[in-house]
């Protein structure tokens, strides 16, 4: 499906703040940019460099005063995700070199602390796929979703004990469960469609048979229509936007339509 | 000054052919891609990865038939290259480790056999900025700029002894003599504004001072408003298209335009 | 000064284990490989890669039954660490871009949580190497260097409040209170001369006045001939060996020696 | 096998001078580097760092007057290289995006020149492996080996024409026409055991069937043993020195020894 997606951030800087935005998606195998459109007012220097996971990154300095980011993009995606049930789980010598550092605990993902917890929702499934949606499953039937209940330091190891956040948090906590059975995990960060209510959105993707497979524990059944704007260890990597000074984000608008086919075509 | 600038591709081909593009600029030290659109016709599958020196390509496979690509953008440029006299050549020992290859020969570019040419022409010049800057003066007066006679396997050797032929040309030309001196030098393909007759154009970037400057061997007072698409050793390495089988290209449109200032402020 | 250093790990398997190791330096900046020897025994299948920070690791499965791993090098290494009183804060925004994710929370390093103290620290020093100065020896006087009283999971929010730990533990609280002052702080491993008593050893480097600087909390005055084996942001990226499975480390031996000039020349 | 490689390269410097070593082999899938050992006389600052592809590189500055180089290092190598008649051609479409690069054209190896030759040379081979072990062969029997009859600036056309050489020739020649039927194609530089006489040698590898395979054109039936220093495109990429200046290399040593395992049991 083809899907017209943005955000338009409004901020108020008090004095020039250094900023790392991650709002750009790539085009890559799963999904092609059609057109895309990125406008920071006041029109300041923008440059843009890659990071080590391969996110483009856009680094900036906000001027004193009111400061927005208006991005908006045609994004092909995929209608449905992959589902492998019974894909067997990828033995760590079997792994690529570039996917290894995907099994270390991070900032949010203490998967060194939940192995117990990892083992016992997994006890009945296959090694692999299984394990990855059975932790998923588990995430979403019992941890309780809603908003305002967990904050920018809450971790994998926090959500596990309260069992409530957002979805930040169910991927955390999800990333976490598939480390602790040495499943290479990361979290994605992006563009959902019909999600309700709109907002920027966090999944995650296991790696099992020699790929990666999406899980996202905030749906029952997880759909497709995702745009993917980066991906990384966890939140501390992937955050759509780092600053580095006092500014405050006063307004954040979020948007995913589906395209009318036939209007397009018109075009 | 802001550009909208793009090229539109037909072409047809006999049998399905893979075909790697190197058409989206990206936003990075020197421009700012506010706006792009890149559409594929018929719709196929296409992915896209970052190559060896940092650009981004596209992969795809045109099918049967009439294939057309149509790329689109608005970008931030400078109004002026930089210039700078007696800027001082950077010793080898100092060169930042990614740059030594482009003291390299490659392809287009033997370095290793135009040194006394080089030394001829830049006798009266201070190492430095001033060698590139007359290398590319040279250039500009000695070879006569004629469509049609060179192609794809012209090289260096070739101009510096039929002293004649294109943008691209020109730009292995100035390399070379470059490379000769053991200045860096590296090749750029993408847009100019206000070149006539408008096409896709190349020239190149010399590093001395401990950066990269800007040098187009096929204007006499060389201007900004330049769109990097890509940077690589030589033609070999940045074609805008690489086809792996037969296809012919039908048409090429490309265009250049300023974007008024004053409609621009409205949106 | 020449170093030889080197250690020994005598592990036992119950089934066969994945393997990662960090336990090669690379010869850099810094330091230069004059000699080193890797073996492993019994023989086995050994690949090598180069990590997301430039690490070289090396992947093996151990099999069942005793495996062990000598590693012994000659390395040229600078007697004294450079020390700068008085050198500035790099601002954000002047930062390189690959340093930028030094700034960021990791694993171990919470640095989002120890602002206040960073500040309380600190509230004296000039922004920059003084900072990182200050931080160093508040640790150094603060916290108790003892063997056995932290482990695998201890982080620098535990160090922060228990006060006593090992290298690794002073280490990733140097790193956090840094990072809590947007200093860029990396993680270091590897070897020290006169380490007492001798074992592997931690550190961490932070990034001031346009370049990294070394800090060691370990000690009152901080020696040179240190040899780095590993680079990253905490000690989830630069364990010596991360295992995937039920081994045990049944004896390691490290040793670091100044070569006798004199009877290296004869050689 | 284990073999003792190694080599020492005596120079004389007018003036201090610039150079790029490749001489460090990496441990990888197909090597295992147990001891080695580097040593630059007189002793002079020396750095380290990873080429674009992937290759160990080595900067110094000679100083005026006499310097040398001693390499060796002890590395498991492989008794037998793979062969496989029959492996299938893999499409340009299958190419992994790192390997693309490596079917287009470089300094020596101008395999757009070269395609009526290599569609002769193939046309009774299946595509694939028969064909690039077609062009092996063809070289071998069609070109003579022969010291002096080349220098720095032969290239495969030139060796195509001439149809004589050295093994930097013979190893032009077979990528420039395995380039030319769409068959990416890499030069090694390195040791081979046994070669006679002694000297570092130059070969090529060929991706079919999803993978690197090895040929060798100076040899009737290429043998294993080999020791890879560096990979490139050609030998702009991977000369094991690279000058900038006047230096003279006066004399050159080259070694590789098996091991004689009882031996090594001993020590």
């Amino acid at each position: 499906m083809q899907l017209d997606a943005g955000c338009e951030l409004s901020f108020e800087a008090k004095e020039p703040t250094p900023l790392v935005l991650m709002l750009r998606p790539r085009s890559g195998a799963g999904q092609w940019i059609i057109r895309e459109e990125y406008q920071i007012t006041p029109a300041v220097n923008v440059t843009e460099f890659t990071d080590i996971y391969g996110n483009l990154c856009q680094r900036v300095v906000a001027p004193t005063g009111p400061f927005s980011i208006h991005f908006s993009a045609s994004v092909q995606t995929a209608d449905l995700i992959d589902v492998a049930k019974g894909a067997p789980y990828t033995p760590v010598e079997e792994l690529p070199d570039g996917v290894l550092h995907y099994t270390l605990p991070s900032r949010y993902c203490q998967s060194d602390q939940l192995g117990n917890l990892a083992v016992e929702i997994t006890k009945d499934s296959e090694a692999g796929y299984d394990q990855a949606e059975a932790i998923r499953r588990w995430i979403h039937e019992n941890v309780t979703y809603q908003y305002g209940t967990s904050d920018s330091s809450t971790s994998a190891v926090d959500t596990a004990n309260k069992r409530i956040g957002v979805c930040r948090d169910f991927t955390h906590l999800g990333i976490s469960l598939c480390r602790a059975l040495n499943i290479p995990a990361r979290m994605v960060v992006g563009y959902l469609y019909q999600l309700d209510p709109m907002d920027l959105h966090a999944w995650f993707e296991a790696y099992v048979d020699g790929r990666w497979f999406t899980f996202d524990a905030t749906q029952k059944e997880p759909r497709g229509n995702r745009i993917t704007v980066a991906y990384g260890r966890d939140a501390a990597d992937v955050a759509f936007t780092t600053q580095f000074g006092a500014m405050t984000l006063n307004d954040m608008k979020v948007w995913v339509n589906a395209v009318d086919e036939a209007s397009t075509e018109k075009n």
